[in-house]
């Protein structure tokens, strides 16, 4: 049996297993989770052991453990690292969500759940391919090494030391990861590019406690108004960031790449429809693709302070705060934007509150060279996979590690995504199209193909 | 035994009786305390019943039931009607309780607890001067009826339609309540005028669904952002609200009252101190205790939306919130300052975003007449039980009942607080100074003995 005829006949027992894997509320932000991430390692690790991966295992970090598989068993041939990440978002606001995040559910041809596209669902379409293979043939096209890490949305705060001490271990010719956006469902992308991150969180501090707002309302600044009117103040009437020097690295747009931009990316129409949002927002002069993508942004996440339950309640509170996240473009530096966001929200914190800023991700933007071998092969699996040549696209998402495989280990990268612009990833009633999880496995498998064709500068298994 | 002295042989049981009593976590504005309310209301009734209120009942409203009770026994003398409220606060937030809100527990000379200040402790004080004058005398020097409350501090909404149905019931020739602030632990204050309240909630929608922040931020109105650009422009540079025509019928201060009011009342300092504050703020030209007391105000209770829990997450809610409260001077309206605000806000939101208003609680400002023979015979009680005469105050706060005793019911009315400026109330590690509960019971006893000497304008009871 072929490969992708195996992949067929198993389609059902595969949904089955993606649910399984769905089902664990491996959300990395939270504490409390740490146990279900570490339990959804463990069940991957297993997993890939199953189907024919024998070294698989779990690797502790500080944090949450990475789950680390390789075969190597093509002398010769080219040596592809696999990365994806089992950590997912948290699932609030719960009661958004249709059926609950971590009973995964199908509605249509969609599967619905935290995870079930990001990055989950991509990532098990690498691991079928990998059993398609091993369960017919008993062997991969290409050397394989999966790097699955269970940090990604709390920004890889690990990854970084674990790639450094193993730089060795995990020499490859190329790297895979699907964790990106297609265009539609016809039309694939390659995304060439990621936004960077630096995630924040601004405490304002007032009054030494709450206080009743009808006894003392008037006379102290409240530290809820104050956060209000430092974050107003954080951008211009122009949409543009307020903050002195933010713009200064932000690498001007070339003219060709904006034209190819401005024909192969969505409209703002279909930016909007996407968003489920009515009116166009931001910085003048840009398109909506091009404010997402070459162009930084910032985004409070979440404000809270006070009273937040039912009814109302008559106080000052002591304390308010709100959660910033910066998406930063070349050659912007989490580092240095950090400085100035700090630089900038000491001078304008009134003397009547206090501020306190707490960095919690930064991530460098990261702008791939289209014209590598990698980038080739994933084209070409693509076309095999959905029967259409992909676009290349620029992401205004952040994925750490795509910056670290490229400057730290000179490893070329494709980000060969199977998500929906409609996916909902990080919002309630996340979902993967199903459709793409078949084609996706098929993509994987044709990747895994092309990729035995490109020269490999290494030697790698039993005949090293 | 003299009531006076029965009081004091019992002062430890009537402790443990407070304690009781603030045991029910009586938490008005929350539907999942309803049945706590409730069974607040009825151990109160039991308890007044217990102690020689024969005909002491709980009397349903839509929502929070009302406690009440009378004794006529006194054909010919004055009739005093007691008001106090058993509902209290939310006790949010709960992890900064140093001992948990509805575990009563006495350190050093206070106990702490939600509501052992706001209200139950200074309610507590009148029934246990009843109690005083029953079991020793079997009588009490004036007609007295009990209107206990169970929804003060969601605005009274069940109040108004009480009173007026029951008008004739409740007729009195006083009211007394005890539910604001002395200036200090020897000195007592009558509070003379209340400010009115409007509590509203400013809901701000934007895309249909939460988004990632980095696929959409830069592209669409976070509704974060909205709100807090929106909030910050509610007040202007010099600390006034920056809505238009909301000062128009703000009363102008008297300059003999103006300078009275310097004289007797609390310093910038001493309200910075009580406050825990480091720093004056609020509308230019006026003192702190004008600015809350015959100024009005505007405080931000809640702001929530977002993420809130731990770390990161990279999202555009679609929706985000702020839990308003104005406090109102004479002569504004809550129903036309309503109007202003909806109006403003309205034109103030961008077309980005959608918003929505609710309204929660509204109250009329009151002012009393320092002058009435009720003011008189709390101002002797006060020195009787605390050996110093009153100052006359104003208070920032709102008691929704106090317009309506006044403007429906006709009724004079004493505020004779026993309530300390650092007793927390609203926030949490809530007080009570328990030397006041004691000189608190006194007062309450020698205020009933005063309004024994005002000539009635009214017959009550069996005489009848």
């Amino acid at each position: 049996m072929q490969p992708l005829a195996h992949a067929r006949a198993h389609r059902a027992r595969f949904l089955e297993e993606l649910k399984r894997f769905v089902r664990f509320p491996s959300v990395s932000a939270q504490t409390k989770h740490a146990g279900d991430v570490k339990a959804c390692a463990e069940w991957l690790a297993g997993h890939l052991k199953a189907i024919g991966m024998a070294g698989a295992r779990i690797v502790p970090t500080p944090r949450h453990p990475i789950v680390y598989a390789e075969w190597t068993g093509a002398p010769g041939r080219p040596t592809v690292l696999i990365y994806g990440h089992y950590d997912v978002q948290p699932p609030d606001p719960l009661n958004e969500w249709t059926s609950p995040p971590f009973e995964p559910t199908v509605r249509g041809r969609h599967l619905y759940g935290r995870g079930a596209c990001d990055d989950k669902g991509q990532l098990f379409a690498h691991v079928k391919a990998l059993e398609s293979c091993l369960k017919t043939s008993g062997q991969l096209p290409v050397n394989v090494k999966c790097l699955f890490e269970g940090e990604e949305e709390i920004g890889s705060p690990n990854l970084k030391t674990f790639l450094m001490k193993n730089a060795e271990k995990l020499a490859a010719d190329a790297a895979v990861m699907s964790d990106t956006r297609m265009l539609g469902p016809d039309q694939p992308a390659l995304t060439y590019s990621l936004r960077g991150g630096l995630s924040l969180e601004l405490e304002i501090a007032g009054p030494r406690q709450d206080l009743h707002s009808g006894t003392f309302g008037g006379a102290v600044h409240n530290p809820l108004q104050a956060l209000c009117e430092i974050v107003a103040r954080l951008h211009d009437k122009d949409g543009r960031i307020a903050i002195p020097g933010f713009y200064d690295r932000v690498r001007p747009l070339d003219p060709r790449e904006r034209s190819y931009m401005a024909t192969v990316g969505p409209a703002d129409a279909r930016i909007l429809a996407d968003a489920g949002a009515e009116r166009r927002w931001g910085e003048k002069g840009f398109s909506l693709y091009e404010r997402t993508t070459v162009r930084p942004s910032l985004s409070v996440c979440g404000l809270t302070g006070g009273y937040q339950g039912e009814g109302s309640k008559a106080v000052i509170p002591a304390r308010a705060s709100a959660k910033l996240n910066f998406r930063l473009v070349p050659d912007q530096n989490p580092r240095e934007i950090e400085e100035l966001v700090r630089h900038h929200l000491a001078r304008i914190t009134p003397s009547t509150v206090r501020s306190r800023i707490t960095t919690q991700v930064g991530a460098r933007p990261a702008v791939l060279d289209r014209g590598q071998p990698v980038m080739r092969a994933a084209a070409h699996a693509y076309r095999r996979g959905f029967g259409a040549a992909p676009v290349f696209l620029r992401s205004g998402g952040s994925i750490p590690v795509v910056n670290l495989f490229q400057e730290r280990l000179g490893i070329p990268t494709a980000l060969m995504g199977f998500a929906l612009p409609d996916d909902r990833i990080h919002a309630p009633n996340e979902r993967f199209f199903l459709p793409n999880f078949e084609r996706g496995i098929a993509t994987c498998l044709a990747f895994l193909e092309e990729m035995a064709a490109v020269r490999s500068e290494r030697t790698e298994g039993k005949a090293a």
